[in-house]
């Protein structure tokens, strides 16, 4: 995630009155101990810009200001460069010590911040010293005028509702995410391979393909487009090597045969799984299905309601992988739509859709509800893959992620 | 249109009594005189299938078969032949004499159409010797359960009405025109140039380059898909020669400058005019903008009644070409939606839409519609390609069609 460019990364600025906890807070969001922790008032002075990976809502940058309600001249000045933090911010995290109650302070932020059109995020902090009433959340939330996060950055208890409050919260630009632009240089030469089967839409293209067809354009490259069929002649048209060759799963060993083994090949599931979701973290839930036993729990959930349009996969197909894998019975589960279940924690593995329905925020959600669970969650992409072996070979664009694979337990 | 395949085509088969007028009826159709045309009755004896061109129907086979209700051993082996007739038909032709009236014959034929699921258009031929009333024409609707066409295959009257009558009547299939797919062998390469503008929908591709892919997949060819920067980019990586670029009209000029000159080149436009019309009469069209003449009425209709895709082409652009080209001042109409006008005449051209929103069979019937009225039709597409120049290098493709721009009025 190195090469993410700062200028895509969410800003995400955080405001709190001095020893509100706002170092420790970073700390527990990324569990990383990069702001300095003190309990001396006034340890972080001037605004610090830390590039850094909240997982899974992905690459941000963490503006860290001074305390602001600091007085005296040099307090003017914080103040000051404090403010001018909030012209560079996609959304701000106002953190308040729970102890310390609602002051002028927070209702200024969040004034500025309604001003500005940013999106903001309450959160109260120290719980585990000072624990909040119901009657001072619907204080707060009536005088701020959103709904603030109750944590403990100690405990760390609430953090998992904070990266979904985050997450819910983000702007819309925060959403564009490249399918696989960001892997291309102008230029470069990206090979797709389109199965023309009975499930192909009659004188279309699926909508994944089309977008990484514009994806790949936006990012002043080219796209090749053929069936599996003529991959291998499509090659012999070149003198130069395509960047990537990117296939349709059921044509992953076709295409696999086909492409020179020094050209990086992946699968529009799996740039999906990433576009849409957290790769990281699903290839981490395919790997899970190693440690299934029979008579565990699985959820396989599906986010659409209507016709199915990946049949029977959730249904029949994957079901019965597992069971091979597990070799017995599984206890599954099915949920459609939008009513994702409260109650995770009884699942062994949960199995996603590939969310074509919902947007990446809204699977950002259920994958952080999931995890906070404590259960590893896949989606139906990089679970096919998994269980038909073809997922090392596809990450071949992500070797961060692809040693996951490797990784002991 | 030599090189249609046979197998595309669609299959009229033409059932009369003996004398009822089929084979003049196919003369009056296609313009040709192909068929014998005698008065002696059962002239024409065993089925001929004839591959010919109605226009602006398109390329068809017309099955001609016995006349089948002749009596005796012979005539029954030709009600046999003719019967197996069905079986090869997309659509049957059922031609009476007015002068006859209608018979146990055509009810028959018609019930054994519907028995198979068989369209049927009924002509009522030689109203030039027995007009018909509006009576008979109510009872034979009732009878045969479709309105009958009137026409005389001997003055010509009713002829386009009958076209427009087999068009609406084609089966479902009918419409399926290949875009690009026919001018293109197995594992040919078309290069596709799509600029991605303002106007491009937001991570996705407009449809007819969506559409123009599948359809190079559908005929086991290869798609590369390119911006009009990266075109040169582009041919520099093949070894060898694209069987064809074809480019969004707005890059024409430096699509035609960066594709060598034997390579064929065209714009999805034209082939979209192709596609759902018929272009040699909107290349017609096309050349009738010279003809016009200050105080012209020009009638520019849009098919769409929503929000207007193609901005104000029609509205401004278009007007103002013309009257430049004009060098004076036009009378222009506008029609939107499917309120196209009956009343054509009094316009020296009409400018249709892409007909994005309409179907192929729609737009052909309202091109004849418009040649009926004597008035020449053009479609946005061509008619932009032919104001700037561009026409005849896009029709690279299609030399027979080029062929109209350089004929003497």
């Amino acid at each position: 995630m190195d090469t993410t460019p700062r200028g895509n990364r969410l800003h995400i600025a955080i405001f709190g009155r001095r020893n509100a906890g706002k170092s420790s807070l970073i700390n527990a969001l990324t569990n990383q101990d990069i702001a300095v922790v003190s309990n001396v008032p006034g340890t972080t002075t001037d605004p610090v810009y830390k590039a850094m990976e909240i997982l899974p809502v992905g690459p941000v940058v963490i503006i860290d200001t001074a305390g602001i309600d600091d007085t005296g001249d040099l307090g003017q000045l914080r103040v000051q460069r404090s403010m001018e933090v909030l012209n560079k911010a996609d959304m701000v995290l106002l953190v308040m010590d729970s102890g310390a109650g609602l002051t002028e302070f927070e209702q200024d932020i969040t004034n500025r911040c309604r001003d500005k059109k940013l999106p903001v995020v309450v959160v109260i902090n120290k719980i585990d010293a000072t624990p909040i009433t119901p009657e001072e959340l619907a204080e707060y939330k009536e005088k701020l005028g959103s709904e603030p996060v109750a944590v403990s950055a100690l405990t760390k208890a609430g953090i998992g509702e904070l990266k979904i409050a985050l997450v819910k919260a983000a702007p819309p630009s925060w959403d564009e995410q490249s399918i696989v632009g960001d892997l291309l240089n102008p230029g470069d030469l990206a090979v797709l391979v389109v199965p023309i089967d009975l499930a192909a839409p009659k004188g279309r293209l699926i909508l994944p393909q089309v977008q990484t067809i514009r994806d790949i354009l936006d990012h002043d490259a080219m796209a090749y487009v053929v069936k599996e069929r003529e991959l291998k002649e499509c090659i012999s048209t070149l003198n130069k090597k395509p960047k990537i060759v990117i296939t349709d799963s059921q044509a992953f060993l076709k295409a696999d045969a086909d492409t020179p083994p020094d050209v990086l090949l992946t699968s529009f599931s799996i740039l999906f799984a990433r576009y849409k979701g957290d790769l990281e973290t699903l290839v981490a839930g395919a790997k899970a299905i190693e440690t299934l036993k029979p008579g565990d729990k699985v959820l396989i959930a599906e986010a659409c309601t209507h016709h199915r349009m990946e049949d029977d996969i959730g249904t029949v197909k994957i079901p019965r992988w597992l069971r091979q894998i597990v070799g017995g019975e599984l206890e599954f589960h099915w949920s459609n739509g939008h009513r994702f279940p409260q109650e995770l924690s009884e699942y062994k593995l949960v199995v996603h859709c590939g969310s074509c329905m919902i947007n990446r925020r809204e699977m950002l959600s259920r994958i952080m509800q999931v995890q906070q669970a404590g259960v590893p969650i896949v989606n139906y992409g990089v679970c096919i893959a998994y269980v038909q072996g073809i997922l090392r070979r596809a990450l071949s664009p992500f070797p961060m992620i692809q040693g996951i694979l490797d990784d002991e337990e």
